[in-house]
């Protein structure tokens, strides 16, 4: 499929995911291609992770996948927006629900968000 | 304030922009440290267009401004995320509240909205 434009910027895309029920924004990740074709065909969200520089399939190690339950496409065709369910309720590593648990205020970060879980119980390494 | 961080990226990080009402998904764009200072200053969202390699000052020419609610960050400190009050109510350079007005639908890009205004009576090309 050809609905995305990875050429432009190289390869790559960003891809916007939101709590398809809430409309949280719970993270931003990349897509190349092979992700986008894997996550349309599973229905489960599968990035590109830069910093391994392979395929992410989000919750392979926690169990915290991401069932797709609508995907959309900006305007550029250089972004994507994938609304989900996220189960566990935390798509941050860091056992927050969302990965924008911080808020700028007066020119500091402060956290506005509960951890739901502790990662080092999870990501046991 | 070096709450973001625009090194490890060369510069730019993608910004999300999200209705602080509806928590509907608007855009996305890119923000280097001046566009962000800039946000944060004002109080109005200011991005870093690529293709004309300049700031771009949301709203400038059509009048459709992002009064900015509240500023997040995600946990690598390298996206960000607006909640804004849309003025005029569409985000989309093609008429629409929101750049994400397609949906992937059995390979094909469907689109699910309703524009809100001509493009071509607002910026007048």
């Amino acid at each position: 499929m050809n609905l995305v434009d990875f050429d432009k910027s190289g390869g790559l895309v960003p891809a916007v995911t939101q709590d398809a029920e809430t409309g949280q924004v719970l993270m931003l990740a990349w897509m190349n291609k092979e992700a986008f074709d894997e996550t349309v065909r599973t229905g489960r969200a599968c990035y590109w992770s830069r910093s391994r520089a392979k395929l992410w399939r989000k919750g392979e190690e926690s169990g915290h996948v991401q069932e797709v339950r609508e995907i959309l496409i900006d305007c550029d065709a250089d972004t994507i927006l994938l609304r989900v369910k996220q189960i566990g309720g935390a798509a941050c590593h860091e056992g927050y629900a969302s990965c924008f648990f911080r808020r700028v205020e007066n020119a500091k970060l402060i956290t506005i968000a509960e951890r739901l879980f502790d990662p080092k119980q999870v990501y046991k390494k």
